[in-house]
């Protein structure tokens, strides 16, 4: 039996307000994105815990204590990131183990996870693992699946209050796979309410415009609440209702539902998932549902379209393959565009898309064929056909038509944008819709 | 003559610490990613401008005012994000004006602009822009090019310190370009002291594996520091130099060279750029200089290797396009792949990288072909082709060949790692290592 294995606490009172610490000076450097911070604080406001403040600091020792014993001072739970790594600099664990009273000791079984995880990668641990396996005494180690240092949570009073201290790793992943199968489900149990969501994902509309639609539901948002984010070429509506853990999911839906059909009904030519489920998995679901099987023809995107149905586990399912024609050429050789469409109207035109689409569905074999061809930029705009300029064709078998899009942005946002729509296309044609 | 224009003070001492506190509910929901903090951040490490903490804080005008007052005693600048807008939860301007002793006044310079931002766009603003209007009266006024919220900055003393608040927009397009433009020009005449850096990047070896060859090199580091940054398949070491502003930039590279020869020595095996230049772009460069074109031939990558090519500007100066074969019936009928090699060996061989490169070379009649195929996962991995194994192939005038990988992670990071490795399998053989 491992002594050093503390088992965490049970829930004596209700975890209600946390903090994230995120520490690295590569995050104060500018170096790196803080997708931790990100990625917990979204699981925190699922699990309804309020999280009022984030923090950022360095590996500094003194900066790094300050900071956790504000932290500490004015929430429940402080959560940190970082700082866990083989190399000198790494002293979250000492900084922390120093603050909850606790001191590091060698711990055997995390050696034993450590020399295993290298084992099979054919390697030998250095010496600076060494340090990796100096952990808390007294705390709750949690094992790293995804790479050598152990996280811990530390439990206990501070100026008089209950605290939680939670140390994990800093790469995103390490972190999300600790997150998810240690502290995720105990801190389900500390939450005495959860925060549901549905997603309404839409692509098509404009952030304002959607808005506007739908302003007075908006606003005579009782229990529901709404928020719309934008991202690349997609508009999602977040519906949230808070409800006591123990509420049946009945209950909760029976509160979602009525304003959920409210928005439908506005907005529902523009809407591709209630379910916030990834346009490419729409398509592999509608795609799979049909038995049909799918190939690409890509100009601008490269690959890109493919690439993001192929994404989702299961695409073989429904993807064949595809063809990159990047040069016209081989929209010629390979697709069979004719010479004379590419050089009277161009490889950015209705009749090029139309006729990619038919080629690749001939030589692919496959029951549909999505074709995409457009100006990414920066270069190649015209004042007829300015960058952002894209024509999307599909065939399937009972026909083929293209549609033109003017997206803004940069190159690769333009790139990207293409995809989602192609897809949408797709979808459209999949429904009957086109 | 706008008396509200307060022009910027000049200098009397230097700038040295500064700290960024990002505003927003977003934030600390977790639906946005922070990527104000982290361009601020490194704006302001090239600027040799010290920034020890960063903060997140809702739209909450306690917190607000507390997190703000606690940056202020720490640091000569404090530079907030995001809380600009025209709702009314948009209340940054207000606390900061309150805790800077300055109050809002209306600004006709700020309602002409706005009025212009929408005129262009054929819209009239609505009253709600009436608050964006209201500024600070004894403030620096920033315009704000892209969108409608102007920025400002306060100079005020603050526990007898002379301190600076600079007030941003958070949308970052709007964020970025105010810095640009108005604070980062004013910055730089506070700043004594400027960062200079030089990149390396390598693949090919793990970070703990590289900081173990360069260890003395790290320790011994004099005026020039090195930092490692991993990320998914490939190390970067950073190496940087802190120099007076004045210095002519061939005395800041006398000072990083020496460092940068010494670690190439070391590790020059692993080294695909010492610009920081992306290895799509190091490809394409010695792509263009050879006048050589490349296809492509993807199975489990699905297109992503020539998407990551197309992603550069000037990339139809050598990427012809590629297939996709997802599906190995695609293998066989466009790329000749033998029906026997695909039975005996499976997709996933080095007979078949070999044949999927020597096909696609041909049929795409490109100089060079790069193949992939391998088992991406979750499904289809075995004992002896375990989830993570991929083959590459290359073909092209001189003969053609295929190298194994076994890549940990999930899906998505193996398609990425898979195309980065493809891709540094082409740079070799362009560079004739291979």
């Amino acid at each position: 039996m491992d002594l050093f294995r503390v088992a965490l606490p049970n829930p004596e009172q209700e975890i209600t307000k946390a903090e994230i610490v995120s520490i690295g000076t590569e995050l104060l450097l500018g170096q790196t994105l803080n997708t931790d911070a990100r990625d917990l604080a979204r699981e925190l406001s699922e699990l309804g815990i309020n999280c009022y403040y984030q923090s950022v600091v360095g590996d500094n020792p003194e900066r790094m204590e300050e900071v956790i014993r504000l932290s500490l001072k004015r929430s429940d739970l402080v959560i940190t990131t970082g700082g866990l790594g083989p190399t000198e600099d790494d002293i979250t664990m000492g900084v922390c183990a120093k603050i909850a009273g606790s001191e590091l000791v060698y711990h055997a079984e995390s050696e034993r996870r450590i020399k295993e995880f290298f084992a099979i990668r054919g390697l030998v641990p250095s010496d600076k693992s060494k340090k990796q396996v100096m952990l808390p005494s007294d705390a709750y180690i949690m094992p790293n699946d995804a790479g050598t240092a152990p996280g811990a949570v530390f439990n206990f009073e501070y100026n008089g209050q209950t605290r939680y201290l939670a140390v994990l790793p800093g790469p995103p992943m390490e972190m999300n796979l600790m997150f998810q199968r240690e502290l995720k489900p105990w801190l389900k149990r500390y939450s005495r309410h959860h925060l549901h969501h549905q997603y309404i994902r839409t692509v098509g509309i404009g952030e304002s415009q959607l808005v506007a639609k739908i302003t007075d539901i908006i606003h005579n948002q009782g229990l529901v609440s709404i928020a719309p984010y934008a991202s690349a070429g997609e508009v999602m509506l977040r519906l949230s209702v808070m409800a006591p853990h123990d509420m049946p999911i009945d209950e909760v839906n029976a509160l979602i539902q009525p304003v959920a059909e409210q928005i439908k009904e506005r907005i529902d030519e523009y809407i591709y998932s209630e379910d916030n489920k990834p346009m490419a998995e729409v398509v592999l679901s509608l795609l799979t549902k049909e038995k049909a099987m799918v190939g690409f023809a890509e100009s601008c995107t490269a690959g890109l379209a493919a690439a993001e149905l192929a994404k989702i586990p299961g695409a073989s399912r429904v993807l064949s393959g595809g063809v990159i024609t990047y040069c016209n050429e081989l929209k010629h050789s390979l697709l069979g565009v004719s010479r004379e469409i590419l050089a009277r109207e161009g490889a950015v035109s209705e009749s090029c898309a139309i006729a990619m689409a038919v080629g690749a569905r001939s030589l692919l074999k496959t029951d549909y064929a999505v074709s995409i061809t457009g100006i990414a930029g920066p270069e190649g705009g015209s004042e007829v056909k300015p960058v952002g300029t894209v024509w999307i064709g599909i065939s399937h078998r009972n026909g083929s038509f293209a549609r033109s899009f003017l997206f803004a942005g940069d190159r690769n946002h333009i790139r990207k944008v293409s995809v989602l729509n192609a897809l949408d296309l797709l979808r459209r044609c999949l429904l009957s819709r086109e």
